[in-house]
């Protein structure tokens, strides 16, 4: 299965397919002051906050949040082919959300959309759903989050 | 079941029981100025952005994103007495989450946790798994984010 290429065209339930793979632009990289920042604010744990405690915590080192990981993750999604649907997605919700290993503060993350089912919506007749994963790396390549969720996407001329 | 109250001491896993239900301490409220920001760096959608684009959105009016929601829920986690388990939760991930409806700008939010399950680990001989649900509750009582999750906490005397 290819990769869905950028045009200039709004995308329907149609033009998805199972095993299908849409990617980002540009990386995204959290710096150690936003990671502070962010977990001063939203996430105020000793390992994301305190660089000597962290050094004792599981982790060995100061880690940014895995809140922080998943809004970058959200980022990244707005820049892959997912968000030219037309009239854009109506989520459903996560079905399954793991942070394999911590974001390290200064990392650069990308993403890969894997599309794993479609089918029609029974209850919304002008509709699809498709189910998708959503797996962060950073930049050596190490899986930092996966994510699987669902999204009702228009049908064409529906 | 009662409410565990704010005590001076270290949780271990023999202090949850199922039904057990956990409060934070002071709401947190979202406003426009920081849901724009936010927005802005994370979720960067018109329905979070423009009031105009959001007024003809599904949504009809400005909402938070649902990423923005997920990070003051997680700030309100650690102001429940989860967090008092000694050396710290470690995270397993999340079962599902579910966006009922928005958070709107203002919006103050509160939380309530409800231990579900709670089992021996048999990986980890001195830790139990402990499953909960985390309800996201605005101003109005009405719910805006429902997560389950599942957390290692360690045994007492292990």
């Amino acid at each position: 299965m290819g990769y869905i290429e950028a045009m200039d065209k709004e995308f329907y339930y149609e033009d998805f397919e199972v095993g299908q793979q849409l990617r980002n632009r540009r990386d995204y990289t959290i710096d150690k002051e936003s990671a502070l920042a962010f977990a001063r604010e939203y996430d105020p744990q000793l390992q994301h906050l305190d660089e000597e405690e962290a050094k004792a915590s599981q982790f060995g080192a100061l880690v940014v949040s895995g809140w922080h990981t998943a809004a970058a993750t959200m980022r990244l999604k707005t820049e892959t082919d997912l968000f030219k649907v037309a009239n854009g997605l109506v989520g459903m919700g996560l079905e399954s959300v793991r942070w394999p290993q911590p974001t390290k503060p200064g990392d650069s993350l990308r993403i890969v959309v894997t599309i794993l089912e479609k089918r029609l919506s029974k209850s919304k007749p002008g509709f699809g759903v498709v189910k998708y994963k959503v797996e962060t790396l950073n930049q050596r390549d190490e899986m930092v989050m996966e994510m699987v969720t669902a999204v009702l996407i228009p049908r064409r001329n529906s």
